[in-house]
């Protein structure tokens, strides 16, 4: 990563995107088996993550968790829950920290400055910006990861996104610009507080994807970030119903949930019947000739689920249909994070580490004279003379034992 | 285990029983040792669990954890609590989660299905079973255990408790079947709600184990087990009153907990007088010559405690009555948990492949000629010639060196 | 340790200290690099921890947590959180385990009695130590530590402190008792319920620091322990305004929070007023000539958090003055604990040994003459012929191979 923390989307780079997809891929093939596996969890032993969420998570939680998992960091959390305030607003509390005691959040991640990365999940837009400069500050070395911060940002989510864009694009390995470029994407539902859209829009701006926003109006796109999207060329079109939109001139959906909870100020009424205008059905995706749907879950009224023993389910739900690409990219999510801790933490082990250390995991010594040693094939050839990963000896059959009075039979 | 997922303790054959008490008697003496347990972590090493838990719970959700611990698994949590309800009633949310904006629990698992294993407890019977359905119906490798679902089963317990009594009769290396069937059990406290009751219950019978179920008529098994049992030729007694026991004719008791807080429909006074009745006290336990008595716990009444500055209760308490079974019972959880774990996730390491490279730890190589090298002993006989834990060299003292052209001094 | 639990400041002797703070010092240098991290969690790889809150907790929880996660242990929680009584008391409860079914402490313990080693942190005075008098009764070799007790003790922090006190006297090596004899501290806040303060008292009296409790009357050393420090001959000083410090004659400051709310019984404005006048202010420390402020944390009004955006706080704060310690007093907490689990749970495995395992990392094999073999530099000479960690060899190129029929080019 070119940069301490993990903020906002905006912060990567093309170049740092190509190589965050290059180590997911690899991570992906090294989660296939045991060897792979434990190859993997080298790359942050001995590091450790905390995971500090006041607001309820599935996803993003247990995905990082998981991603530390994997890598082989031990991972520490603390996780809060809502309350209700008798002036009828929601709080969000710590419920088992010192935050129970009046504690500054200040004070809080300094506590956990041990911590080598901490990946924050917080009700208020700049929080995590906030508590990174804390540390940095106060020279904490803590690497600050934004889990998602109010109607602000959620970088993360939006680096799995867009992965999962490319691959159904086929273009991981190498961004295809003129692909991309002739690829449209409909954000179908809120635009307004859904921060994993407002992420992966300063994701797909720069690489000249054509974004719709398909939103009811109270909804809509906030005019700050319209203001900004236009002044940074994004290619942006606003729609106000579904039916807006073209048959067969977009690729991909990505649909958000209509939070009616957080729409206090609102009639309910009114927004659970806006969900129910803005639902995704197998009509709608067949009728548009949408290529992919994704979202960033939870969902609810808006994609309708498919269950086993409700067949009203069958016949409305996409979630068995192949252009249903959620769940996939629900499963991504924890290896694309694995891949953004390792860029981020341990950017010195390289992917050549990796795959050098599991090509050494069959090999047992090196010769000097280029030659390497298995138990099983005995000694051979080797592409390139020496590895860190094996230990050298001085002499094999091939070149004979020296005797130079430096080393004999090693 | 010849399932992917652990649903309910009938499905564990015979001869899958024997293999899983085999393996936990191999964990209880690695762990031992540092040696042996550091050899036991490599059995999920680079395996994850996820423990999602919407009822309270210590020893299952604990027992869970260290089984995971001690085979080397990471784990992760998700739980929840109990939440009174505007209509009288109780509901539990996973607090943390976004069950709090109303996600699918079908979908709360499918995020979670980057886990290897997840384990399962929930209020609802069968809701479990409906998990472990959708991820094999969407395609996921991810293996389900039933932590307990409602009224329903709690089969991980059973198999615990089996094996306390297995161990109780010194039957564990194969079950004596002589010796079961003139084994005779009695269920005291709740047969009705008692999950665990039924789950024992389900694993007994099919080894002609006598089983007499002692509750108030309120409590007694439900009508369903009882024809259940009876087609299936279990042979059953059912009983009102600890004092229809006759002394000395039952061997094992398995108590458990009348569960006041649970029967709101009924007279709660009426269910705290029955507590009483059937309380197991050092009088009862003499009177009737039990052998061994166990409980799942968590106990009330029904069991008095034994407390140090507490005088009366050294009176009433069996705690410290050789008969009392189930503080060993407790201590063997983990254990035969982690054998579980083992034999669901990692089959294909068997429990002479962990003896065979506990041997392995004190030699460094082996010769084509079946001879071992130990840095202390030097080369030595061994019984097989090669393991896949050494090193193998192509020649040693006593087969002399090779000059085929090939390998020498390796 | 010498012995099984850490209940009480009392137990540690000054030879204890002096071990701990070596081992300190070594985790602190093994901390800095990946190799030292790894070597590090050797020392608990294969044991758990289990930490059982039921008080709410920053700093002990994570600090206990990392310490494990440092020395390699598997890390299990449960943690509890307050509620509201009808009464107008507040209870606390392990929200999630079998506490909620009405389930007694001494049993729940039990169920944990798998973990190597147990934190337990309690509302109430004793009971920490009422829990490990139960596990030893029961023959459990369960290690407890007492994370916080009521009103009582908390002497993980109170070792935590006085290294950091000792670094700042530049005494950590080994105590300089005329140095300490001469040192003074000052207490400041709440004297009464601040365990930390009873804890780190038990400690700096026996080295001959002079002590001086400066609080509001309502909030002074309880009676029993005035007499208690007396008896053992502690150097106490008793003032009840800050003012009443004599300019230049204090050295350190432990300054604690004084907890409005667990004062109901007193008048609440008043105590926050009280608060207020016994800020420590940058003008407070600078008039009075302190070297070095301490703060168990979590702090309120009575020390001043520095905030970027609020040009008010940097006139008063003293956070970024030098003078502030409590900052890498609460950095050290990690560091400390490890040494105090290290010693606690593995006190077989001494500083030596990680420092030989170090030193070893760069060798592979050894000869029987004496010298050693690294791939990089080839035969070398060492300073003790053999090490447990390295391989032993019966030839070198400066022994000679030898043809005495046992064993050659090994």
């Amino acid at each position: 990563m070119e940069s301490k923390h993990v903020l906002s989307a905006d912060q990567f780079s093309l170049s740092c995107l190509v190589r965050l997809y290059q180590k997911t891929e690899k991570i992906s093939s090294l989660l296939k088996n045991r060897q792979g596996r434990l190859l993997l969890k080298q790359v942050m032993n001995g590091r450790t993550m905390g995971l500090i969420f006041y607001q309820p998570s599935t996803r993003t939680f247990h995905h990082f968790s998981l991603a530390g998992f994997f890598l082989g960091a031990s991972v520490g959390a603390e996780r809060g829950v809502a309350r209700d305030l008798p002036n009828g607003k929601v709080e969000w509390d710590l419920v088992f920290s010192s935050q129970m005691k009046g504690e500054y959040p200040e004070d809080l991640v300094r506590a956990l400055g041990r911590y080598d990365v901490l990946v924050l999940r917080h009700h208020q837009q700049g929080f995590v910006e906030r508590m990174a400069d804390i540390l940095d500050a106060f020279g904490y070395a803590t690497h600050v990861i934004n889990g998602g911060d109010g109607d602000g940002e959620h970088p993360s989510q939006a680096v799995v996104d867009l992965f999962t864009i490319f691959q159904c694009l086929g273009c991981v390995e190498r961004p295809d610009f003129e692909r991309l470029s002739s690829t449209s994407i409909a954000f179908i539902g809120d635009s307004f507080m859904g921060r994993t859209v407002h992420s992966l829009a300063r994701l797909l701006g720069p690489l000249g994807v054509l974004m719709r926003f398909v939103s009811p109006r109270v909804l809509s796109l906030p005019e700050a970030c319209r203001r900004e999207f236009a002044e940074r060329g994004f290619r942006c079109e606003y729609l106000e119903r579904i039916d807006d939109l073209t048959p067969g001139e977009t690729m991909f959906v990505y649909n958000t949930r209509i939070q009616v909870a957080d729409y206090v100020w609102e009639d309910r009424a009114h927004i659970t019947k806006l969900a129910e205008e803005y639902m995704l059905t197998q009509e709608v995706v067949r009728r548009l000739r949408f290529l992919a749907v994704m979202h960033p879950f939870p969902r609810r009224k808006e994609l309708p689920i498919w269950l086993p023993d409700d067949p009203d389910t069958h016949e409305i739900s996409i979630d068995r249909m192949p252009e249903a690409q959620y769940f996939r990219q629900m499963d991504l999510g924890p290896v694309v994070r694995a891949a953004l801790l390792w860029d981020l933490v341990a950017p010195e082990i390289g992917i050549q580490d990796l795959e050098e250390a599991q090509w050494a995991e069959s090999f047992t010594k090196q010769c000097m004279c280029g030659k390497v040693f298995s138990t099983i094939l005995g000694w051979a050839e080797r592409p390139q003379p020496y590895s860190r990963y094996l230990p050298k000896v001085a002499s094999c059959p091939y070149c004979g034992p020296r005797r130079d009075g430096q080393i004999i039979h090693v």
